[in-house]
């Protein structure tokens, strides 16, 4: 099987080759070839044992979808995206990378299985972006979807655009409306979203992190491990247990701020808890309390999906993962 | 007040063209200039005393969603679109016009707001199409969107675009869901939803119609007449009470095809009603099954929105505004 990931020089991109390298297979089909393509040029892994291609190519500019998608890879991770401050801050390029990048590499697909039989797996992380406030106490799988941002607002429509690509039998899609991914590895970032991973990873190596809101505000969580898994299991799910409906609330774990950084202090003590600072930002105060707190993620239990269900948990999976089990 | 119909020769761009030219106001705004656009040349209606220009042009085309709004309409009309059957056979054709024109007209307005100061009113015709089955009793304002035909993921993503585009102040749009328009003059086409009016208008002036559904087929309509209103209350409502969910489930009638040939038969006699032929079309059947039957329009209800509440209304509309009230 070849398989081809669309922004894998991305946290998650990166996360989802180390997995499939490693296993070697999805479900019972062996890895023949993986392509890694992002804007920025994708690091290969070193000693691998599968042939890997990388490109280092702009999605959304004309051609690049056709020439990925000419070599007809069994299975698309489409994880290529401007995130959410980029695409408020710039409306052109958020437009142009996650609206007509995402159209046209559908569109390539089309084309290519216009020549010749072709229907590979498509997966797009989606986000619970797509919801805009005032929620119900918990987002149900049919509430609808009125984003507030216009990122949130290129999520929906990459999602309507795989549903009615994969009704009319030109690639088979699932979209997968991640939660927000914490712990985030690497360096602190200026998201507005950031301080949620901020406030463990920071201290659990021992330096300090602002936290930026009250510890009452309410969000929803999956680890980077979890996410990995959504992918893996959308690409492997009978589709035919989905049904037209492509496109996923996944499960997630609903936490305050306050039970994060309980969660913290039982794994890592008081003295990590101790580096978190209380530093009030209403900007971004005022930004979160837009955001979904809770999910009933029903359909996607059903079909399989799996997450945390405690913070201890996720922190848990953040010290094997990124800290070789030290802290 | 400078008002541009976008699709100003179809059915409903004839009707509103006339509707505001008889009023020569909406609202407390006196109409000093008309603008009708449309692929297919917009005929001016003869002795109309606003100064009226027309413009033959595919919105789809670069250019000319730049060209019509270059003149800073306050008020424009968005209701150019291939419809749903065409959408579902001519594939790119849909999407270039029903997704690229009303991105394009959606830009061209971004575009002029960027050299001077221009925010103005924008209505769009979306449509029930934007759900899809299975459906509660009664479709709600907070319904999920899984559109089942290309058509209705066209409308569903001009409906996030509009509801951006207004979020970020480029214009004030808002998005009405048309229910079927019927009884829709003319003649009988081909349009899987002709039979709706076809069963009444062609009785009604003693010709024989074709119905190839069961009479207990469920549907949600409104007059052509109600639909006039819709606009014209759409391009006048306060936004402000609208806040930024900016799409709305439109109030209608929910009807058998029983209920229709019952309503034929009170107003226009057991003659009329007779002169209906049953001739079963299981594609039809079929199709018709996928759609929409009731709504709980609480919203649009609300903020003013009227339809008519019975058959009798809607087939008493039509013999004043189509037959010069003789049957
Ligand atoms: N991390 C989260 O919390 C989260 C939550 C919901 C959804 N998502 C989505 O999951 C996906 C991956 O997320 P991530 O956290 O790894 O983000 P990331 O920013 O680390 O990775 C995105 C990658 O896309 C690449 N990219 C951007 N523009 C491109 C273009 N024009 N052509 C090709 N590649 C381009 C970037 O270079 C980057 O490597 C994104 O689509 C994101 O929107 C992430
Ligand atoms: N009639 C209904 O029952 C109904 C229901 C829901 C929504 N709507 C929507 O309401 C609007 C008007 O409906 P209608 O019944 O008058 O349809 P219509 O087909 O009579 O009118 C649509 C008009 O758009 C024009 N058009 C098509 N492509 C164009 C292009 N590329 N550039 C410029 N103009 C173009 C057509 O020439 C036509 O005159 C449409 O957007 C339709 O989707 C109608």
């Amino acid at each position: 099987m070849h398989i081809l990931i669309i922004g894998a020089a991305g946290m998650i991109g990166r996360k989802l080759t180390h997995r499939i390298l490693a296993d070697r297979r999805v479900s019972d089909r062996e890895i023949t070839r993986l392509t890694l393509a992002d804007v920025v040029d994708p690091a290969v892994p070193p000693g691998a044992a599968t042939a890997i291609e990388t490109r280092a190519a702009d999605l959304s500019l004309p051609g690049v979808a056709e020439s990925l998608v000419a070599a007809r890879p069994d299975l698309i991770f489409h994880l290529a995206g401007i995130v959410s401050g980029e695409a408020e801050a710039n409306f052109a390029k958020g437009y142009r990378v996650n609206l007509d990048g995402t159209h046209l590499l559908f569109e390539a697909i089309r084309a290519e299985a216009a020549r010749a039989p072709y229907r590979p797996r498509l997966v797009f992380t989606s986000s619970i972006a797509v919801f805009g406030a005032p929620f119900p106490a918990r987002i149900g799988d049919e509430f609808f979807t009125t984003p507030l941002t216009s990122y949130g607002t290129q999520k929906a429509i990459g999602e309507l655009l795989l549903a009615d690509y994969s009704r009319r039998g030109f690639f088979d899609g699932l979209g997968i409306r991640l939660p927000t991914i914490c712990i985030r590895p690497g360096k602190p970032n200026a998201a507005a979203s950031g301080f949620f991973s901020n406030i463990l990873r920071e201290p659990l190596i021992g330096r300090e992190a602002v936290l930026p809101v009250s510890e009452s505000v309410r969000h929803w969580f999956a680890s980077p491990r979890a996410a990995i898994g959504f992918l893996i299991h959308a690409a492997t799910l009978d589709l035919g247990r989905v049904g037209p409906r492509r496109n996923l609330n996944l499960p997630g774990l609903s936490a305050t701020v306050g039970e994060e950084i309980e969660a913290l202090r039982r794994v890592a003590g008081d003295k990590a808890a101790s580096l978190i600072r209380r530093e009030a930002d209403p900007v971004i105060e005022r930004i979160v309390s837009g955001w979904a707190t809770d999910f009933d993620a029903r359909r996607a239990l059903a079909l399989g999906f799996r997450a945390e269900t405690s913070f201890d948990e996720i922190i848990r999976a953040h010290i094997e993962d990124e800290l070789g089990e030290n802290i």
